[in-house]
């Protein structure tokens, strides 16, 4: 099979319709195999209030109790994911809806509680490919949510970025495999206020080097640390940038390598 | 390929809990080919209710507007579907929750407007079975909820009991096939009020007689056009009663053939 690109796009792409259609229109065209990955965006968030669910924060971070992961598997898999799906279709690009429990594809364990309990919250453990494998030889294309289950009948509510990366690591030792996290930004920046600051290039020395002197932080530090754990797992290239960089080889971006 | 069995199950499973376990055990079990189909129980409607989504009724029949075609997706393809995977894959049946979306599988088109416009209802046009074929043959049962599309990017809401005769009669050229559609009678009643008169052999000929005579009446009418739609198409045996008559050879339910 030729080179394999997981590409991963969040709310400000699924969160605005045109965005989402013309995003949607040139990843129907990407001629190699391919899988996306969406986050949830605002959609979750917004159906909470409408039911009056409250939403638990500890420290900044949500907590996914009963109610919160059942609002996540309708919103994921259910209205953005079956909705993306459809215009998929509508572009000649023959397309699967996933999460994590189709296919056994990626299961996880709930996050161990040390000082917070996050509830259902599943660290990834082990990507099955297999069937990904025989429908990417088919021509189709999986598009995944992020949702992971346990193999004994509990969904978990998992980060989308490590979803990217686990998929990607996932393929690393059979083929030649690309990640690209699309987001607002033009790439990693030196200067968070200037969308001109990109860093093009980092490696691992060049990222301890950007964590010590508190160039990155804050959201992107896991999402680094997504990007190089695939790196330093067989992954061939990851990119951060807008998603112009799929499309337009000029379009500046961040590309990252051992 | 062996006999292909095409399941489908309604409220009186999918809405307990207990059976809806005890249905799954043994559907892990069964060792043919098979594909799930499941209606959407009363989740929706208390949805609906929760987010203060009004259900607009005409003549009896649920209109299914923006809203309620969004509720819809999101608890028949998101909390129903995404649960009854992660079930299977906890009994270790191999399974990948589905839509008419999905692989392009089943294409409809909205309901033609007469005197009562539905909305999003659509009408199946065409069923697509090679992705489905594919997995069959890894293995993997594929498990369906009742949305279609019609390859234009709109998301239709069709009848549980249609999906599942339609995926029958979509693969009966190309294998034996058998129809199940469980719900919570013995099968076709001669009394409705009479759990043990059933009748358990109806072929084309009884099937008119019995209409004549207002036996088959009300919900059961659309149900056997269904059966006979699918037993005129080429499907071998198509079977109505509890679930029951898929594990025990004695358990009494109807039988319908040409």
């Amino acid at each position: 099979m030729e080179t394999l690109k997981v590409i991963k796009i969040g709310g400000n792409i699924i969160d605005n319709d045109k965005a989402l259609n013309e995003f949607l229109l040139k990843f129907s065209k990407i001629k190699s195999p391919k899988i996306l990955v969406h986050g949830g965006g605002k959609l979750a968030t917004k159906l909470a209030e409408q039911m009056k669910v409250e939403v638990k924060m500890i420290g900044g971070r949500r907590i996914t109790n009963q109610d919160t992961l059942d609002i996540i598997t309708m919103v994921y898999a259910g209205k953005i994911n079956k909705n993306i799906v459809a215009k998929l279709q509508a572009n000649k690009c023959n397309s699967i809806g996933f999460s994590g429990v189709d296919g056994n594809t990626i299961v996880s364990v709930k996050r161990p509680v040390k000082t917070i309990d996050y509830g259902f919250v599943g660290d990834v453990v082990k990507v099955n490919t297999e069937t990904l494998e025989v429908l990417l030889n088919h021509k189709v294309t999986p598009v995944f949510c992020a949702i992971t289950h346990d193999e004994k009948g509990l969904l978990f509510n998992t980060n989308a970025d490590t979803i990217a990366s686990e998929l990607a690591i996932g393929f690393a030792n059979k083929l030649k495999v690309e990640l690209y996290y699309c987001f607002e930004k033009n790439g990693v920046l030196k200067n968070i206020n200037d969308d001109n600051s990109v860093i093009e290039h980092i490696d691992n020395k060049i990222y301890k080097t950007l964590i010590k002197e508190d160039i990155i932080a804050d959201g992107m530090l896991p999402k680094l640390n997504n990007c190089f754990h695939a790196i330093n797992s067989n992954v061939n290239k990851v990119c951060i940038g807008k998603a112009e960089m799929l499309f337009n080889n000029n379009s500046i971006h961040t590309t990252l390598t051992k």
